[in-house]
């Protein structure tokens, strides 16, 4: 077990893994994502915007989620999610999903694989690395979290995906099969995220709390997840600077 | 996922994930266990071989996981079955176990998790991970196996340990989860053993097999698994020969 060297004000409990929530925390999903639509846009030369493209994708992510969480459809991996909603962007800019070759759009969902980390995380993630035991704590599923790692070198110790608890975040059941694969206490668990929402739920669940700000995540013009809006346990700029403040 | 570049001879696949028996394969448990021991057996004046105090514990490790294979007893996780082992080996000495602090031998039962990789593994998995998916597939449970990792810098990019399929190789469960969490068909990851009976598991599970000979797991006078006794897709006398083997 890695050598315990930050306390969590919050709960009690000296911090063992480090977690991070992974679409917007740890990598850029909006640049990443508008890429990708840039370039299949272009090759088919149809009159849209890539980032609004982007962002209107990314809309459906929480809807798509809560029907698994809440209305009673069985665990899906976040592939077929993301491939459903490429659907519904391309209907409301009516295109017909049924115009474009099927692999096609099953390769552009595949972009959610594949996102680019913010400038600090591989950094900031290995820096932590050397104290804590460090890792996703997303909806993604595993076999994505490990694409995802393995093109960007992000320095997890363990790549634990939704797919293993199967369960979305913010059920509590998400937030604790970490602790309890580990054989630790939920409490001795922090979660790194920049969304208060998502930092809520990790605290509901017993889990030690870092904010990470990433005032650009929505673009420019983003309104929201700006600043803390909580006392989480930790405050930071980026994860290089939470590194320095868990005395990593 | 990593570009696939070595064909499996048996299974007809391109290997995408190579993954390695742990416990004699990758990490040198006779010469950590006995160390441990060593330690045990001095602070407390008793007259036991640490290395024969090894390979005795060593041996109840199979009866311990047949119970959990095919008489009916629930998944345990390999610590427990090492701390209950570890009373079967004292007694056989006619030591009484509750004679000893019961922290001291769950301390002592935890050396499974910090036990030396042999000379070459640390770099042929490194060199393999450029072109593949590296991994223990182990009956350690996860836990054990991260702390296992962070110990001694194993650069796997995927720890799943036996608790996340609930099931002991070689139950083909056991071999088959990893390519059922990564997505992808079972001829698509190769297991690495020591062990010729491991890698028929793993053959009779679907999987491509390679064989790297580890002549003094049992000591000087090790008797079985010194060479390949099937036609497995690779033989080699260490990872890093391996690494060659697969272009990596």
């Amino acid at each position: 077990m890695a050598d315990p060297r930050y306390v969590s004000p919050s709960t009690g409990r000296p911090v063992r893994a480090v977690l991070f929530d992974t679409f917007g925390t740890v990598v850029d999903w909006r640049t990443g994502v508008a890429s990708a639509a840039r370039e299949f846009v272009s090759r088919h030369d149809l009159s849209l915007d890539a980032e609004s493209f982007a962002d209107e994708w990314r809309a459906q992510y929480q809807p798509a989620m809560e029907q698994v969480r809440t209305r009673g459809r069985d665990f899906i991996l976040l592939d077929v999610l993301h491939r459903e909603n490429l659907d519904e962007v391309l209907r409301a800019h009516e295109l017909d999903p049924a115009g474009f070759d099927e692999a096609e759009l099953a390769e552009l969902a595949r972009c959610w694989r594949y996102l680019p980390p913010w400038p600090d995380s591989v950094t900031g993630i290995a820096a932590l690395r050397r104290h804590y035991i460090v890792g996703p704590l997303s909806n993604g599923h595993t076999a994505l979290l490990l694409d995802m790692a393995k093109a960007y070198d992000l320095p997890w110790d363990l790549v634990l995906g939704s797919d293993i608890g199967r369960a979305y975040k913010p059920d509590p059941v998400a937030y604790r099969t970490p602790a309890q694969i580990l054989g630790i206490d939920p409490g001795e668990v922090m979660l790194v995220a920049a969304h208060n929402g998502d930092l809520q739920g990790a605290r509901d669940a017993g889990l030690a709390t870092a904010f990470v700000a990433r005032p650009t995540e929505h673009g420019p013009g983003q309104t929201r997840d700006l600043t803390a809006t909580s006392d989480w346990d930790a405050v930071a700029d980026s994860i290089t600077s939470l590194a320095v403040q868990l005395h990593s």
